[in-house]
């Protein structure tokens, strides 16, 4: 009789495969690009094998698909531990920024990028990974008007908070290359200056 | 005796082929990314033999590098033309960030884009182009400077107009996957408006 209690473990050693095959997918991407990202390369990297792998994923398609999923709920979460830990006061807006730029930026901002470029030359992957893209789009853009304290319905106030996500963006992709640490760290500090005047100055 | 008449129409012929090779190495890259921009399919698209391809550049390294090049010479002809005809009074600020967010978009910039993916997991051709891409970011930085009249001096001027390059560079990226015209036209507008309470206002 399955009484249940060997499908318990069995199940939670299939959730922890998945999980590291995701962890190596990402990895993978941001350091080979999607080229490099196949199958029987995450799976090596996972140390899970070729078979189990394919169990999981079985097209590349399927686990750049779910690699990009991973990253999106990751970031949620992220998004919802920092808004719990932003200060209130002077500082605020600055953290706020800063969560932001965190937000596109890192393992998963690079790996993210990987796939943007796969799908540019990609109709099938772009026309999959759109949507997702625009729902992080939307929860990072709530959660910044949410920390920001920011009217929408005041003229322009949510063009300058999507600039703020487009200014990140921008950040990530200028960090590629070339660690970018200091001049982002000056860029956030003005950035948020900037944000305060504009949200809670004079409205034009 | 060789007189030059003969040399001048071949050296021409070669620079010709050699401008064809360019912007089909830009358009493949585009399209199809680092991976699918092989000398051989720039050489088809540019209907060019490979053999003349190979001439002009050995290696894909060789041919992605020139690539590079061309795109930064002709973005910055395009700077100059662009400065000319700015105009002067109230919709110049708004005229100087639709020109700095133009120099990051369109074909060159997708091109671009898919050399910094290829480079972020390639160290030898990361050190190649760093140094061209920092060399573009100056050009644009400084005639982002002249045409604002900004004064670098004043305390957050220079992170202001950096900020400027990074939101250009995140649009860029966002219209990369969708056609993000409208919602890059408004960013624009207001940042322009931003911009000019930040360098023509009170100092902070």
């Amino acid at each position: 009789m399955d009484t249940g209690a060997g499908r318990e473990p069995r199940q939670e050693r299939s959730r922890a495969t998945r999980a590291r095959l995701l962890d190596a997918a990402v990895a993978c991407l941001a350091e080979r690009g999607a080229a490099g990202a196949t199958v029987g390369a995450v799976a090596e990297r996972a140390g899970v094998s070729r078979g189990a792998a394919q169990h999981h994923f079985p097209t590349r398609e399927d686990l750049f698909l779910a690699a990009l999923r991973y990253m999106l709920d990751n970031r949620g979460e992220e998004l919802r531990r920092g808004a719990a830990a932003v200060p209130e006061g002077p500082g605020r807006t600055e953290a706020v920024v800063q969560m932001v730029v965190d937000a596109f930026s890192g393992v998963d901002f690079q790996a993210a990028l990987q796939l943007w470029a796969a799908a540019a030359s990609d109709p099938v992957l772009r026309e999959r990974i759109l949507p997702m893209e625009e729902q992080m789009g939307r929860e990072v853009h709530r959660a910044a008007v949410d920390l920001l304290g920011a009217d929408e319905s005041a003229p322009g106030v949510r063009e300058t908070v999507q600039a703020t996500l487009d200014l990140a963006r921008g950040l990530g992709l200028a960090n590629l290359l070339a660690d970018d640490g200091p001049r982002r760290r000056r860029i956030v500090r003005r950035w948020a200056r900037v944000l305060d005047a504009e949200l809670r100055g004079a409205p034009d």
